[in-house]
């Protein structure tokens, strides 16, 4: 079993993006960080169901396609859920649809208690009030030989890597510049001891970044 | 001409490092920022002066052929000069040692009043105080039909990004984590609209980003 972490980042270091609409609740720039992994073929197929072939089949096709791979279960952030748009609404089943791409159980973090959640498709949400060891322990329980992804969002995903729980962290760095949001990076100096890091550089511009023990 | 920016920078985006020391003034973090361009053949050769071809001679050692190729001129801060150093002091002739590896007229940039310094091998530093314009307008008319650098510091070449004056970006980014320093990227949201931008990854783990017009 490893930790696994995968985000997307600009080369300001920003994991999410700011100036977001109601119509667009993510917003352009985010169409912009995550504009050549969802152009991808994997990403097309295993979250749009677009089963046609379309997109793109270069490197960054091969870091989507091992992005779901060996993934035995999932740790989040309440936001990556969406539980902020419908705050204690019972009724609220995230924003991921009927079928979310995790298929496998998935535990978010939050103070909120709410029963769990089965899905199609296999995912079943978990609510738990936890620090970050607890619940890679559920997840690493559930998760068996198969990895646990530590999903995100920036924040979480941060507090897993400066508590040293992170086995392989996988950034794609888009060539763009936010100029505002989270930076993965903050309180993270020296995190490349330990790791070995390799790079892949992709036709969009996308520099693939892995930190692997 | 074009003009041109080369710099290293850290994964979070730091140009400069912190924690010199008077033994070691750049510090343990300068050498691991710069450790992959140092370690090629062309560096060990143009800039050490070590003619018996060892070093590195993958992608890295490409980027750094290229960065001595075809610069008529080159534009640099005080810092960069090591004015700082000894202010005030006439007879200090920089760090770059007697035979500096530009080979071209250097301009740097000053408040300091300074007679122009001739030393071996084709360089010539000039002292101006100088807007970024007016700057590259002397730069340009020594380069002829060459390009000319900004050589950097940081803050120097976010100046010309700012004001739009930089025809071609190469950002060295060394995987590792600085956590202070000056950042390249601040005050520079969407830089990359109007260049082409492109990727390539060495065996080292440094991304070669390269913003072109």
């Amino acid at each position: 079993m490893r930790v696994r972490v995968d985000l997307n980042i600009s080369l300001d270091g920003f994991a999410t993006t700011t100036g977001g609409t109601p119509e667009n609740p993510m917003g352009e720039d985010w169409l912009r960080l995550v504009g050549a992994y969802a152009a991808t073929r994997t990403f097309r197929a295993r979250v749009l169901g677009d089963t046609s072939g379309a997109g793109t089949t270069d490197v960054d096709d091969e870091y989507a396609a091992a992005y779901f791979e060996g993934v035995g279960a999932e740790i989040m952030g309440a936001g990556m859920f969406g539980l902020h748009l419908h705050p204690g609404d019972p009724d609220w089943r995230g924003w991921w649809g009927p079928n979310p791409p995790f298929h496998v159980p998935v535990f978010v973090l939050t103070h909120e208690s709410r029963p769990s959640l089965e899905m199609e498709g296999g995912t079943t949400f978990h609510f738990i009030s936890a620090t970050p060891q607890e619940a890679l322990a559920r997840a690493a329980a559930e998760a068996g030989d198969l990895d646990v992804r530590v999903g995100g969002g920036a924040t979480v995903a941060r507090e897993y890597l400066r508590a040293g729980l992170v086995d392989q962290l996988h950034v794609a760095i888009a060539p763009i510049i936010l100029g505002s949001g989270i930076r993965l990076w903050d309180d993270l100096r020296g995190l490349e001891r330990g790791y070995r890091v390799t790079t892949q550089a992709a036709a969009s511009g996308t520099a693939h970044v892995t930190f692997s023990r």
